[in-house]
């Protein structure tokens, strides 16, 4: 059994500590480097952006976590060292050897992420005294969700704890995503942590599940961010016998619903977006081409500005499943709007279209497509495109 | 030798006489039902939608043009007649049966396209008055472009004359797409006339070659319509000898010209545009990865906002080139703003911000990437994103 705990935050597990501070890293004196880290040694495990570009801190990262061991993690946000050659790589590696040295850790022990400006180096100076002013505590999660903030209006986080056969332990998690989400793999900055003992390859592969059906489903503009990142730290400090293959399902499902709810919290504060936008696909080929057709329709602009004129368009939705990728018959397919059938068999339902247009101006639209070949299902969470995604974009480096 | 004729139509060529009229498809009584047509038979080729879904004129003139062989072209706007299922169907077919009878020919030969609203019947009682007022006459090219108009704000059209060792012929053509364009295969809806007598296959083939290069290099907003269609007809009224794979380079690079020349004109007025952004991408390992870097850049939401608000934001376009699919050497890759480089060897370069700011300001902005591995290249037109293209699409069906 686990209960989610939407107070929850990523030092609830026992044994990490976490610290943020305005290290001038961003222009206007917001948090903006965040440290989590743990009392103990961790298993690790990370998914990374499928981007042919990879950010320094991912190319540092990626190679870092391949043992299945790393002990804390230091982010930025501002600056995504990305574009940076191999000055960037050596900018990145310091970052993670000031830390380690401030916690006299091992330094590749350390791991670290960074989001903001593509092509622009990191201000190392900052990052330096920044860390030296770091107070790093249990009582601090609220703060490193803070810290890792761009475009993002509300910090993401949240908990669980599971009650099993072995125990008591427990899930934390902090995400940021705002714009540039259109994950391939690993997603946005995702941390998370847990007091569990969990052997590394069953972490991965369960970390790794748990993404391709969450995270990796969220799109706002179908962007994918060569910055993309997802890190859970298992630190054991809950004293539960270990979790393995054997025995971990309800670690997975708790793992899977965490990141769930980290996904819908990045898509509904999605730039500009002033709409969840949930779609939900079924009656696919196979479960890939369920996913594929459920990403395009919550990633198309027009699908996406009718959601936001609260405009009944389904044509846009069929048309986005057409040309997905997705094998469709065209003559089977279904569509609900908020549970409102408004295309069956390929042609065009009677409906109470003022009705309808009433339900989605409401903060959530769900969409239901059947594509009418198979069985598959697939979610994606997206947003609604507003005015305000374009002013948010178009002056961001300014 | 060819020239371009900027102030030419679909009725440059000889033979062709063209109508339109305000038939009420459209609720604000705007030139809605176009026709074009020759005096005499026609070799014919055509592309069309790959969307799976695809539109029942698709449906009926795809299989219709498959024999070479067309005479004329009915085309609506204010409805797409497409996810109108078996219904929509017969009334594409009867739609070309009335304009047969008008026009005392075989159905056979009439081809049909719409464009307007997904999901909605086609009103054909007023198609058919519409078809009894028709005019047609050779001086009613321009008004057959303004016809097939949807949220387009001006008609896209021109002309081109040859003159080779054959003697002297002329092509001409009328384009419409703003919205809901990202073709795949055919595009949105484009005519061409020419009264060169032009063998079919050779005709199919030099269509698809000039379409591939062109208007499937357009792209608005990323979402494929369930109408695109491209057709060429071929009169003969010039009297020049048959044109045939021997000796059609003049005449293919004609076409080719021409078809780009929409394809600009198209992406310029992309709903809501106000800057025409060309993306020519260089060092691809293939043109197939060279098309599909430069229009995922062109389609890119981030880079669009950006190019709106004349910000030098080239880290964006790493990232579109980087997830497109394309082979990408991240330590090679190179980027230019309108002839400044910005991105040299995967690393920023120092750039005059201010100035390059300001010639982003213009009307058209070109962005050069060179992908750093091969020798292969491709250009995309598309358009700024702006907040009007979310006004637009917020309430298109009301």
């Amino acid at each position: 059994m686990y209960t989610l705990d939407t107070e929850g935050h990523i030092t609830t597990p026992a044994g990490f500590l976490a610290g943020a501070v305005a290290a001038g890293v961003k222009y206007d004196n917001r948090l903006d480097l965040a440290v989590i880290t743990s009392d103990r040694a961790c298993s690790a495990a990370g998914v990374f952006t499928r981007n042919a570009i990879r950010s320094a801190p991912v190319l540092v990262s990626s190679r870092r976590i391949a043992d299945g061991r790393a002990r804390a993690v230091i982010a930025n946000s501002g600056c995504a060292n990305a574009c940076t050659g191999s000055r960037g790589v050596e900018d990145a590696q310091k970052m993670t050897t000031l830390l380690a040295t401030r916690l006299g850790i091992d330094t590749s022990e350390v791991l670290v992420a960074s989001t903001g400006v593509v092509g622009t180096y990191i201000p190392l100076d900052r990052i330096e005294r920044g860390i030296q002013d770091l107070e790093l505590s249990p009582a601090n999660g609220h703060l490193f969700a803070r810290a890792i903030m761009t475009t993002d209006t509300r910090p993401k986080e949240v908990a669980a704890t599971i009650d099993d056969a072995r125990g008591r332990y427990s899930i934390g998690a902090a995400a940021k995503g705002s714009g540039m989400i259109h994950p391939n793999m690993g997603t946005l900055l995702a941390f998370i942590t847990t007091d569990a003992t969990v052997e590394p390859g069953y972490l991965k592969r369960t970390l790794s599940a748990a993404v391709d059906g969450t995270l990796n489903m969220v799109t706002v503009d179908g962007d994918t961010s060569p910055s993309d990142t997802t890190i859970i730290l298992a630190n054991g400090a809950s004293g539960v016998p270990p979790i393995t293959e054997k025995n971990g399902d309800e670690f997975a499902r708790a793992l899977y619903c965490v990141c769930e709810h980290l996904a819908q919290q990045i898509a509904a504060d999605g730039e500009g977006a002033t709409r969840l936008l949930k779609v939900i696909v079924t009656g696919a080929e196979s479960v890939a081409d369920a996913r594929l057709a459920a990403r395009t329709i919550a990633s198309s602009p027009l699908v996406k500005s009718a959601i936001n004129g609260a405009d009944p368009n389904w044509g846009r939705i069929a048309c986005a499943a057409g040309r997905s990728g997705a094998a469709v018959d065209a003559d089977k397919i279904a569509i609900t709007l908020n549970r409102v059938q408004v295309m069956k068999a390929g042609m065009p339902m009677l409906f109470n279209e003022q009705r309808l247009r009433s339900s989605l101006e409401g903060r959530e639209v769900t969409v239901e497509v059947s594509l009418g070949v198979g069985g598959c299902t697939a979610i994606a969470w997206g947003c609604d495109l507003s005015q305000d995604y374009v002013t948010i974009n178009a002056s961001y480096t300014t």
